[in-house]
This record gives structure tokens, sequence and C-alpha cells, in this order.
């Protein structure tokens, strides 16, 4: 026994060393031009010239001049106006929420290290604990933690004050971060040139016009608020269900490459002569025809069809909805449209301010209010059933990720698990690994469940998803990790008796800092360099220019551009927030290792925000309040959680003095949103 | 035994007696000239010329006039625009929520006459537990409820239908009703004359000029919104704190009206010369003086003084107040201004609609955000502490309304008890006229505490006391009338357990329901004609007519003109019904005594609001969706105590189809609150 200590260093011998292949291996693979495409296609679609204006010979020379490394030179030495200029406000969020984290958590690391640690570890009770009970696991970990300070001891004052110092450092950080954020945010809305969102409402739930009237949806929008805002309205379009033409356009559009590819085949193996195909099942079966001809055939007739469709658009009611964008003559007119009740019945006529033109979900804007409602309640059931029942697998990962229990299936494993370091790594990386693997389908999930709900923005629907994924992982890799027994039955006893939840933590929550450091190493030290090499994107982008690219076009799908996915990032780095706080008193020594993932982790994104993700669009840093105030939870976790440890220590002189964190942060909440939330 | 039937019969004999006697010596009283002020002092104020025009002879004879029960042809003939035209529309609201009421119950009542007392009274379940346990009681009230049903039987899916009947029915009337509020608030807004308030709004938070600066208040606030609303700005008023010189000229007026009265009683006996009086303390030490002398100079001191004061308000900036009245050109640059966030600091600069100027609260209107909210924490845990300690007083009352432990006392007593009349009177009317009294100072206290949190105006003021005073009945009357043991333990087990409720309810409501008839007769049968006999002003009045009045002003002081008291009245009937929504499937009995309540106090009311209160400021029926969310709450308590009754009879099969109900009260609550609360 005591041997957690060597499992952690061994799981961080294997983790820091893949974290060493990956880095090694980016930087070897960014310097093959082949590559361009795959590590920077953000920067190439920016800024093309930097690549192409020498031809191959400047690319490759452009690739050769890189230094091993230099990449990280370059990702750190860009200013944040100029990150702004190019990402977007949303992607330098996301670094400050790292550079926030580090700013909160490092003088907690260094105070834990420098007090709590050694007041921890002069203490003995985890010895006398293994002394009475040999059967009970003897943890060198627990040594440093609270677990090792004995019942009713004074020590626990050390404790409670640095709960209380490290709450008001991150009230401080907090605020300051807020005020900055908002800085950022009105600064860069003032900056830009005029936008045409910045003038526009998104008027949404329209009275529908009736059969016999002969006013169109648009006369009727025009009517209402020229009579509303007489002086300031200035235009409006009413939204249109393109769905239909947008879906022939793309099958046209497919087509015409398809055509483009077979004339460019024919023309580099002319020997070949013209392509044929039949037209049967999977080209197996039927008659078999001229492809070029073929295509071009059901090419016009694509274009015909949507010249139909583009003509019903125009010219009738039938695809009209009920929602218009409208214009303003200036951005105070629009302003005030957007916060201003107009309609008597406050549930028409409901205005916003319009998403940017990019940001905007089309297939959503249509739908009705109450339609939204239905949807939203059905969403939240399956969300909320989805939480309290994912349970399955991972407590099939608890069991897995036991040692003992792998011991007991018989000698010839025993024997490959007691090989420290195999023991190290079905100890320290298995668990992390087959949770973070349940976890990774689940964004999209969520994703498209909050796409359902029918939100108007793309950053709305992120958001929500956001939120889902975030309280997914709260529940089940914070709560579902630490509580024993289904989740299910711990909301039963969680709901009939609220007051039991702070020793119910206090209980789980020491015990369980090796898991949790090992859960970082895996998924921060390991995790985030491996983002870095994008294996799997690199992989598919070879493949497809192997076997499929022809076209100029194909070769930019290859590219498989993507976006920043906030809606996983964000949500696992407000749980790593969470267990920084939760930790930093009773446990400090998860702290350092928490540090390090931050570090690494603002390193990767901020090289992958420059070189890799699209930027979709800009909510112009709206994420934020989402990750203010799931920090002010985490906080309150912390509180509780530590108010429940020194209840079971039975610290009855400290434990009441606990009692006022939880409430504290809770005033503190209130003001924080009251001061800063409308200004998002 | 058996006897609870008599004793409620007893009761209600009493009360109505006392109810005939009440509105007997009102319509007699109501005759006499001298009388005039204290039963029609708002109509005397409205229009004095009804009363005056020719003489006190014209004033007779429209008193004798008058025949008996003329009062109630005269107030129940008034029509509702007419209403509203004198009294205003917040006085209608009320008269809106009994005749609510009324709606609601009524059906349910015939249905429960019809349908459940029948089902309840055909079982024998109250007869069986009295002959297993002879010393449990045995009450014919109870042989008509719900707790004669025996358990498991399967007529209790008849209260189950009838639930959710009388759930569809409430949520149909409160939707008709919130409808016809919001019609009759737009209707009575925009048939007004235009108000300033309607074109102002009220600023406050405006950042302090510096003590350098040379820029005064005024002119910030002209500079700011010019800017911010450059066409539509209009003027502004900087508010200024004029309560020293409004305790000046207070003061002043007074001592003007001494010198009148002096003067007259010395015309009025010229024998007994000029009045003097000693100046020490009580006028009985010190040197004597000439009253009238004395009294002059003091009068003309006071009046330089309150020039003095004056000219500070006017030309410095000592008085002046961070908070101002903007006004604009039209209601819709007030309405837009209202409604909008202009500052970046979205802590300054804050707008709202301004209140009516009689509405306006003058002395809170400089104190700060921050302020006020120290104060409203102050006060939140001050009500707290009152809600759940001031059941002191009222544990007391349950053990004295007690028939058995009053003949515990000792054989005289016993024998007094035992005589019908007075057993009926102790069980019937005591418990519920000591509540009543101990309940009676208690609004004042809670307007005081919410004048003391800082809102801006009485409507609003009047409104938070409303709902403090709601939350008090809610939990000392109702729960502390049906729950055994202190409020605070209760509150505890409740907190810890939250998922026991339903059974806790469900074991103590049904038991309860004679006491709450009596508490019904009492307070409304008798109480209501006692409100319309207004006994008190009636002698307070004549009191003072007699021993004080001298000048024209004092006969007007006299008169003591009170406005209707919401912040009493709202919550009693809140409070009812919830009592109603509560017994209407367990103890449909209540509902008759109910029902009879609504009628007597809806005539009585509406007397009273044509003659006798005052219109001191007008909200236009901001009070209703305090109404409506609280007969929210009343469903929900309703429906939460059913699944009690119904899973404590272990009625396995219809228990779970009575979950559903809360959880739809929920979703139609939301709906209802989107729909229409943003008019208000």
């Amino acid at each position: 026994m005591g041997s957690d200590l060597e499992n952690l260093g061994v799981a961080a011998g294997i983790n820091l060393g893949l974290a060493t292949i990956f880095i090694a291996a980016y930087s070897v693979a960014i310097k093959m031009p082949i590559n361009t495409r795959v590590y920077f296609p953000a920067l190439l679609q920016r800024d093309p010239s930097k690549f192409k204006e020498t031809g191959k010979t400047g690319l490759e020379r452009f690739m050769l001049n890189l230094r091993l490394l230099d990449w990280l030179h370059g990702a750190l030495k860009m200013p944040e106006e100029e990150l702004i200029a190019t990402a977007g406000l949303d992607a330098v969020v996301v670094l400050r929420v790292f550079f926030f984290s580090m700013k909160m958590l490092f003088p907690m690391a260094l105070w834990g290290a420098i007090v709590l640690i050694p007041i921890n570890k002069t203490d003995n009770n985890v010895q006398q604990q293994h002394a009475v009970n040999p059967k009970s696991s003897f943890s060198a970990v627990d040594q440093l933690s609270l677990s090792n300070v004995q019942d009713r001891s004074d020590r626990m004052w050390a404790h409670l004050l640095s709960a209380y110092m490290f709450a008001f450092w991150a009230y401080y950080c907090l605020w300051k971060e807020y005020e900055y954020i908002t800085r950022l945010r009105l600064g860069y809305m003032a900056d830009l040139q005029p936008q045409p969102d910045q003038f526009t409402v998104l008027t949404t739930e329209i009275p529908k016009v009736d059969a016999q009237s002969s006013e169109t949806m648009s006369q009727r929008v025009a009517r209402y608020f020229r009579v509303q805002y007489p002086d300031i309205y200035f235009a409006h379009n009413v939204v249109i269900n393109a769905n239909p033409l947008w879906a022939l356009v793309n099958k046209r559009d497919k087509t015409a490459n398809k055509v483009d590819a077979l004339r460019i085949k024919m023309e580099r193996k002319p020997r070949k002569g013209r392509p044929m195909h039949r037209t049967g099942f999977l080209g197996l079966r039927g008659p078999k025809v001229d492809s070029i001809d073929f295509y071009e055939k059901e090419l016009s007739q694509l274009r015909e069809e949507a010249a139909t469709e583009s003509g019903i658009i125009q010219s009738s009611q039938k695809r009209v909805v009920n929602a218009a964008f409208v214009t303003f003559r200036n951005r105070w007119g629009a302003a005030v449209a957007a916060q201003t009740q107009v309609s008597k019945n406050p549930q028409l006529w409901i205005t916003s301010w319009a998403p940017e033109p990019r940001d905007v979900y089309w297939p959503n804007l249509g739908m009705s209010k109450w339609h939204q409602g239905l949807r939203r309640l059905a969403v939240g059931t399956a969300v909320f059933f989805l939480v309290f029942f994912y349970m399955v697998p991972i407590s099939l990962v608890q069991s897995l990720a036991n040692l003992d229990s792998l011991r007991h299936i018989g000698t010839p494993v025993k024997e490959i698990v007691d090989v420290p370091v195999i023991a190290g790594f079905v100890s320290g990386f298995l668990p992390g690994l087959v949770l973070k693997l349940f976890l990774a389908l689940l964004p999209l999930l969520l994703r498209t469940m909050s796409t359902f709900e029918g939100h108007p923005s793309t950053s709305t629907i992120v958001r929500q998803a956001a939120i889902k994924v975030y309280y997914f992982q709260l529940v089940n890799v914070f709560f579902g990790s630490i509580l024993t027994g289904s989740l299910f039955e711990q909301l039963r006893s969680f709901v009939s008796q609220p007051t039991k939840l702070p020793e119910t933590l206090g209980n789980a929550i020491p015990t369980k800092s090796s898991f949790f450091i090992t859960y970082i190493m895996v998924d921060g030290w390991a995790g985030f360099p491996a983002e870095l090499l994008r294996l799997f994107p690199l992989l598919l982008y070879h493949l497809r220019v192997a076997l499929f690219v022809v076209t100029d076009k194909d070769r930019e799908n290859a590219m498989n551009l993507q976006r920043l996915h906030y809606e996983e990032l964000l949500p696992s780095l407000l749980f790593y927030i969470l267990l920084g706080l939760v930790y930093a008193p009773i446990a400090p020594l998860l702290l350092p290792f928490l540090l390090l993932f931050l570090v690494i982790g603002y390193v990767v994104y901020k090289n992958q925000i420059i070189n890799v993700y699209e930027r979709q669009y800009e909510s112009s840093a709206g994420l934020w309040p989402f990750v203010a105030n799931r920090v002010i939870v985490a906080l309150l976790v912390a509180q509780i959680t530590l108010l429940g440890v020194l209840s079971l220590k039975l610290a009855s002189k400290v434990a009441p003095f606990a009692v006022p964190l939880p409430v504290l942060t809770l005033v503190y909440s209130v003001w924080l949103r009251d001061r800063f939330e409308p200004n998002f």
C-alpha cells in the first residue's frame, strides 16, 4: 500500500510522455506543406496570399522557415487586440477563461503548498485510522489533505480562514474579469464598422394574415412599425422559408461539381474515353449512360426547378413566415425597438436584437412561442432523464477503474495488474479515458436537442447546449464519481432530505482527490496536445485527398473547416474550475496538476484559434455570463462541501463559521448579475 | 358528542345576529346628519355641493329622503364605469376580486353539494373509527367530508375528478379575469386626460456631482438626457429634499390654526378676556403670557424660518438629491426611456415610469440602490423572524379555543362551558376573535417595514406590505392552525424533508374544517358589517368634535379621511380563497359559508368605497398581478393537500393521477404571467 503516490507518478509520466510525443509530432507535422490545410485552415481562409503569392515554392519556404516550437512563440506573442481582430471576441473570451482560472487558482495553490499541506501533513489521522482498521486504505495523497487532520482539531481554523481568503479572492477575480470583458465587449461593438445587425431587430410572433385579407405579411409589418416608430423605422425584410430552395441549390452545386470532376478526369486520361455509369441501384444495375451527358441533363433540370422555387418565393405568400427583420434609421432606434414592449398582448410582435447575419439560425425563425415552449418542455424532460440515467456506463467505468476489482478476476489478471506500469495505467489512465470517450458523444446530442428547442441564433443554441453539457458533467462526472449508488436514488434522497447534502459531499469528496488528479492528467496533459495534433482530421484529410479530391472545390471541402466547439470546451473548463475550487481548501495537492493543465490548454487553444478554427459567427463575448454564473455555482458547491467536511470532522467550533460563506456568495452573485449582466 | 354541528349552528346564529344588529344600526346611523362626516367623507370630499348647496336643511332633507337599506340599493346599482370614474381602478379591482372569487367558488360549492357530499355521507369511515377507538372524536361535520370515505375506496375517483374540474375552472376564471382587468387598465390609461406622469420617468442613481465640478445636478441631468434622447427630451425636475421645509410649514400651519382657535374662543366668550397660558412644562410652570401674542410671535418666526429654508432650496445644491423626474415630449418617448437601459453601467441612471404625483413617496426618492439592498436584506430577515416566531400568542389561542382544555380548569368553568350557547361561543367565536385581534396590529407593522425598504411610491409600498401580510397569514394562520408544534420546528422539518409536506398537510387539513368555518363566520359575517358601522371612527369623531373642534380646519381633521387598506383586505381575501380552494374537494361544507362571506363583503366594500374611503393615489390596478399570483399559490397548496390526503388514505390507484395537477398549475402560471404581467 501507500503506492498511490507512485501510481500518480506513473500516470503523470505516461501522460507527460504522451504530451511530449504529440507536441513533437505536431512540431514536425506543421512543417509539411501537405498538412497546411489541416493545421492552418483558418489562416488560409483569412489570408490565402500568405501561402499562395509566390506559388508552391513560396509556401514551402514559409514552412521551412519555421523552426521547431516556433509555432509556440508565434502563438504566445500575438497581442489580444490582433487576436480579437482576426479570431473574434468569442474566441478571445475562451482564452480569457483559461487566463482567469490561472489567475484565480495560482495564489490558492501557493497558499495550499505553503500553509495547508504542512498543516495537514504534520497531523496523523490517516495513520491512526489505518492502525485502528488495517483493512482501510492508507493513502499518501490523503496524508497531504484535510483527511489527515484529526477530528475536533483546532487546525481546521486554518482551512476555514483559507476558505474565506479563497472566496474573497475569487470574488475579486470574477469582478475584475467581468469588468474587463464588459469593456472588451462594449469597445468591440463601438469600434466595429456599422453592421446591419446593429440597426435591426428580429420581430417574431407577427399575427397571421387572414386568408380573406388582401394585406400581405410585408404590408402588415410595414404598417405596424410605421405607426409605432414613425420617425425611426427604415425598412424591413419578412423572413421567407427558403429551405426547399436551399436543398435544390445544394443539389445543383453538387451535380455541377460532379460534371466538372468528370471533365477533369477525362482530360487527364484522354485514352480512357468518355466516362460511363449505370443509372440503377448503386451504379450496378440499369442501362449504361454517358455520365457527363447524364449529369448535365440533371443539372439543367435542377437549375430549372431552383428557378421555379425562387419564383414562388418572390411572387407568392406561400413561403412567408411570421417573422421579420426590421431595420431602423439609427442604432438608437433599433435599441429602443429591441427593448420596448409595444403590443398590448405581450405574446405578439416580440422584438429582440437581430443576431448577426452569420449567426441567424434560419430554420427556427418561424417557430411560434407556443411551439417553442412545448419543445423546450420535451427537451427539458429528455435532458433530465439523460442526465440521471446516463450513469449506467459510467458506473461500469467506476468498477473497471478499481484495481482491487480487477485483481479479483483471477490470478493471471492479478499478475498483470500488479506490474507497476500497468497498475499505474489501469488506475491512472483507463478510468479517465473511458469516461472521456463516453462524454465525447454527448455534446453533439445535446447540441441537436438545443437546436430542436427553436432558438433563433446559432450562438444561443451553442450557449444552451453548453448549459446542458455543464449540468450533465456536474451531475454525472462530479456527483457520479463521488457518490455511491444510482444517481436517481441520490436525486431522490437529495430532494427528500436536502439538508443532508453537505454531509454527503463532505464524506465523499476528500477520498476522491487522486481520482480527479488522474482525470486532469489524462484529459489535459495528454488531451490538449492531442487536440493540437488533430490526428483524426489529419488522417481524414489525407484519406479524402488521396481518394476523392478532383476539383478545387473538393479540396476545399476536404479541408473540413471547423468552428471552436464552445459547448464542449467551456463546460469542461468550468468543470475543472469546480474541481480546483472544491479541492483548494481540502486537498491542495490537486491544484498544481490543474495549473499545468490550464497552461497547456491556454497555449494549445491560442494556437488553434489563430490557425485552425473558423470564426462562424460573432456573439461578442455573449457566452461570458454563462461562465461567470457557473463559477458562482462552483464556489457554492465548494463552500457547501467544506461545510460538510468540517461538520463530519466534528469541528463544532469551526463549522458554524463556514455557514455564512455560501450566503455571502449568493449575495455577491446577485450584485454581480445586477451590475454586469444587462450589458450582455 | 356529535355536537359540532350544533356548535356551528350556534356560532352561525350569533354571528348572523351580530351582523343584523350592525347593519340595522348602520341603516339608522347614516340617516343622522351629524354622522355625515363619518359615513360619507369620500362623497363629501368629492362633491361637497351635494351636502351643502341648500344649507343645513338641504343636508337634512337629503338624509331623511333615504329609506332604510336604501344605501344597499344605492351601492349595488352603481355601474362599474361610474365607480371607476369616482373611486378609481384600484378600488374597483378589490371588488373584482370579490366577484372573481364568487364566480370561481360558486360552481365548486354546487358540485360539492350535489356530488361530493352525498358520496362522502353514504360511506361510514368516521363511525368505524369511532367504534374502534371510542375516545376519538366523532364529528358530524367530518361525516360530510372526505374523512368519511374509507381507506382504499374507489369513491376517491370522484374527488380526483372534482379536483381536475375545479383546477380547469379556476384556470379559466383566472384567465378571463386577468384579461378583463388588463382591458380595464389599458382602457383606463388610454381614456385619461393627459397626465404629467404619463410623460415622465423617474431617474435614480444619478452619479454624484464632484465638489470641484461647477456643474450642478440639474445641468448634469439636462446634458445627459439631451445627448441620449435628443429629439424627445423635454424638461426635468431634480428631486429636492424638502423634508425640513415640510416640517417647518406643518408647524407653521398648526400654530396659525391655534391662533385662529384662540381668537374664535375669545369672540364666543368675550367675558373671559384674552386667553393666557404658562410657557413651561405642560403649561403648568413658568411665566404667564398672553396666548394670542405668544403664538403670533412664534408664527412670524416660523414664517421667517420657512422662507429661509425655501431660499436654501431654491438657490443652493445642499438639498439636491441624486434623483430626477425627466419629462419627454410625448408618451412614446417616456415609454422608451422607462424601458431602455442607457448607461454602460446598469447600476447608474436607472429609469422607471414615474409614479403618479399623488403616489410618489418623497422621503425615499434619494435612497441609493445599495442602501435599499441593505435595508431589504434587513427587513427580509426581520420579516422571516416575525413570521416564524409570532406564533407564541397564536398557539395560546389554540389552547384557549379548546373546549376540553377549558373544562379541565375546574368544575365551575366546566359547568359554564357546558351551557350550549357558551360552548358555541367558546368554540365558535373566541378563537377567531382573538386571532383576529392579534392580526389587527400586524399590517401597520409590516407597512412600516415596507416603507423602510425604500420603494419610491406608496402603491409599491402597499403592494410589498400586502405580500408580507399574505405570507404571514399563510404561515401563521393557515399552517399555524393546522400543524402541531412550533412553526420553526415545522419549517426545519419542511426544509430537511420537503417531500413529507403533502402527507403533513393531508393529515392535518381535513380535521380543521369546522375551525375554519367558524373563522369565516366571525371574520366575515360579523366582521364586515362592523366595518360598515365604523364604530371606532364614529366614536372617535364625535369625541373629537365634542372636545377639540373649534375652527373649520379642526372639523376637517376630525373627519380622519382614510384610504382603503389594501394591504389588509387583499391578503385576507386571498387567505379565504386559499381556504375555499383547499376545502372544495375535501370538505365542501365550507364553501356555502365562504360564499355568504363573499357576498356580504362585496356589498359592504362597494358601499364603503363609494362613500368612505379616500382615493389617495391611483396605480391603475397595479395590485392585480399580486392577487393572481397568490391564487396560483392557493391552487398549488390545494392540489398538494389533496395529493397528501389521497396517499394517506392509501388510494394507491387514485393518488398517482393527482401528481400531474400541481405540475399543470405551474405550467399554466408560467403561461399566464408571460401573457399578461408585462402590461402591469
